[in-house]
């Protein structure tokens, strides 16, 4: 198996609710048959119902909460973590960790979306961003 | 915010079970401080303790199943499905959903890994892939 992925697909109670969110935050996207794709680098992130999802992965839902997966985005800067914070506040967001410094030395805050996914902004000296926002793992010297 | 992804952080039970998982699956990766970072094209897969994960996030953790995430690959032909589905029911995975057509003129199965994430490996004509794997959405002439 490849070691990368394609596509992340965050399971909503509401697809217009969820685009809606996004959209506050500036990202653009396209419905087609009630599921919203976002273009995000090289992979796409994709809003679909829930209960859709469950089905089609041959899952039981048990019924909301913290599903054990969080979303990241890097950032450039202390600055620029403060900054999408307060953007995604003012879209709806409930920031669950407000941003502080953190043990890597860098500075991070999550928050969660309308249907509880959660996301961490960070800023972390020690992980690469290109221009085009790709990130590259360092070596850790670790096995 | 700009519009990507740079970490997709899957809480776990046992880390080092879980890193076994996706060894098997073929991808290699580095640990640090009980963190398991792997490198997935433009941004990073990392494997972290579901406790820490949830604490971290400032979020109240209700104790697993499914979570309303779903990660996919899209591989280049019904064959690597079948492919990669068999590779990873021998890694310990189970096959949620047996490989079948999809509505879209495609053909994918899903998987869980030893934590309940879901990923479904997915053959797709209607979304390119790059050489590198980088998957570009087309345009759906849609809003």
């Amino acid at each position: 198996m490849e070691q990368r992925i394609s596509l992340v697909t965050l399971g909503v109670a509401d697809v217009s609710r969820a685009r809606a969110f996004y959209e506050r935050l500036g990202w653009r996207g396209q419905e087609v048959e009630e599921t919203v794709f976002f273009q995000a680098g090289g992979l796409a992130l994709v809003l679909w119902g829930r209960d859709k999802l469950a089905e089609d992965a041959g899952v039981a839902d048990g019924g909301g909460g913290f599903g054990g997966v969080a979303l990241a985005q890097n950032v450039r800067s202390q600055a620029e973590v403060d900054e999408v914070l307060a953007v995604a506040a003012d879209a709806g967001a409930e920031v669950t960790r407000p941003a502080r410094a953190t043990f890597y030395g860098g500075y991070a805050g999550c928050f969660t979306d309308p249907d509880g996914h959660v996301w961490e902004i960070a800023w972390n000296p020690g992980f690469p961003l290109a221009d085009d926002g790709t990130l590259t793992l360092p070596d850790f010297g670790t096995p």
